[in-house]
């Protein structure tokens, strides 16, 4: 269901493209870390103080022109409970600006341990009959390695609470094919029948765009592949990293979208938060910056598929 | 190399199992959870509490004769940060208490992000020339979807921490063969495949015990599979979920293990964590019934295993 909303997030942008947000210290600008070291220490502390806050600028910078963020929960958890909580502190910020917010956590279990996860994520916890949202993204990667049992809980949570969840299917990574490229016994690889199984999956979570609350990651880094899987799941909709700094470009992406423009949405993230760096800009111009490489993004990639319909 | 020290610990203790720690709070006795939300509500702050409140009865009450704790991760961040700071400081209580801590957190990802899960969980973060450990686990569960690329940050971790790793190979749950059994066009099984992985990425990283720092997650639910498996990957350390109230028995854990009975270690989350529930003993006494039932599930494993050499 949840991608009705970041459908119409796109189409009202008329922009694709989500903004990853994948913070390390050394993209942060000096005077944000000083700031937050003066008040925290050099600690995880103050480093999850200045993620935060240079996260808020690059939000703040983005949220009129940019669909979506996705956060990658392995650059907070860097910084234990305390990057943590950034990464609370990051949705819901991201949210209270309109942005659609993906947290890209790769998370996968089965059974009541998956629930755990659903519930973290996207969903609700219960305590003692209070109901509370832990992190409350509107969608989360999954890894589908375990089969059904590690995506049911996150249906139910998908049909009931408007969320949706992408699956790794053909990830963007040089050695993805090691495993997801190889052959089975009738004929499909690997990546194709985790792809099938996220038609299969969707089926229940169906949107009104046509596409399910089931999406699937798949990298810019195999535009062959992109195409492949776009006529091969139709109801499919796909989360592409690999933009930029993995090698993709514009023309790599355009296979990942439909007749209408629609059906993707292509991730960039250090193209984004380091382009102050590569600009070579004053360091408090970093949002500014960042606001202009998603623009140029932008640009490029609808430059090749056109009006988003 | 890290598997050597949780090796010793099962070798000094005699006892093959580890004890999972997946709080929920239907498992917590009413006056502790009472206490924890007198002092902070029902709030993820206050449910926080009392998960660490009854993880440290339970590791006080194990730490002499069980070698190794298993927090598993979902079920703390289900409480938000708060919850991810009672993971911290289980981890941390554990590991004073001698215990060998594996967090059961099953992340995947490429390069850098890969990197930043291998720092939060296992190594340590730097911050401006300070080093910091986040999380500091012992060993972590890793899903293997992503290939090499995936795995490679954490070696380098594993060889110079001495730290260890679980890659999931073949799962307990019901529906884990709708990918893992499937058989690809060199005859092997892909969960074989990642089996045969785990081997080859265990080869920079061996213990002295024979077992490298890669370890292999396999289901007590298929004890053919893990005879098979145990033949064919003689370096992989298994970690066998699934014991107790998924339905493995010490009958069908016992082809995990090798001619000198070691090779694994076998989980119960459960059935140690819920044994004042079943017992229907008084609330106080949850760990010590916790303790008679580790005691239990380590002479039934053992007396079908004999001595650990």
């Amino acid at each position: 269901m949840s991608f009705d909303r970041l459908i119409k997030n796109i189409r009202e942008k008329q922009n694709p493209t989500v903004a990853g947000l994948d913070p390390k210290l050394d993209y942060i600008p000096g005077y944000i870390k000083e700031a937050a070291y003066e008040k925290y220490g050099k600690t995880l502390e103050g480093a999850a103080q200045a993620l935060f806050e240079f996260n808020k600028g690059l939000i703040d910078a983005l949220c009129d022109i940019v669909p979506a963020v996705k956060p990658q929960a392995a650059y907070y958890e860097m910084y234990g409970w305390y990057g943590v909580r950034t990464l609370e502190k990051t949705i819901s910020y991201a949210k209270e600006k309109g942005m659609f917010v993906i947290t890209d956590g790769k998370r996968n279990d089965i059974g009541t341990t998956m629930q755990a996860y659903a519930k973290a994520h996207l969903g609700t916890t219960e305590i003692e009959g209070e109901t509370v949202s832990a992190f409350g993204a509107d969608a989360l990667t999954v890894n589908g390695y375990l089969g059904t049992d590690g995506v049911k809980p996150l249906l139910e949570i998908c049909k009931n609470d408007d969320k949706g969840i992408f699956v790794l299917v053909k990830t963007s990574n040089p050695s993805s094919g090691e495993l997801q490229d190889r052959i089975l016994d009738d004929g499909n690889t690997v990546y194709r029948t985790m792809g099938n199984m996220c038609e299969s999956w969707g089926e229940s979570v169906m949107g009104e765009s046509g596409y399910s609350g089931v999406g699937a990651v798949v990298g810019a880094t195999y535009p062959e592949q992109l195409g492949e899987l776009r006529k091969a799941l139709p109801h499919t909709f796909f989360l592409v990293p690999g933009y930029g700094a993995q090698g993709g470009g514009a023309k790599d992406v355009a296979p990942a979208f439909d007749e209408n423009g629609a059906g993707a949405v292509i991730n960039s993230s250090r193209g984004i938060m380091c382009a102050w760096q590569k600009e070579g800009c004053e360091p408090t111009e970093y949002a500014a910056a960042a606001r202009r490489e998603a623009i140029r993004m932008r640009d490029e990639i609808t430059g090749f598929i056109g009006e988003i319909k």
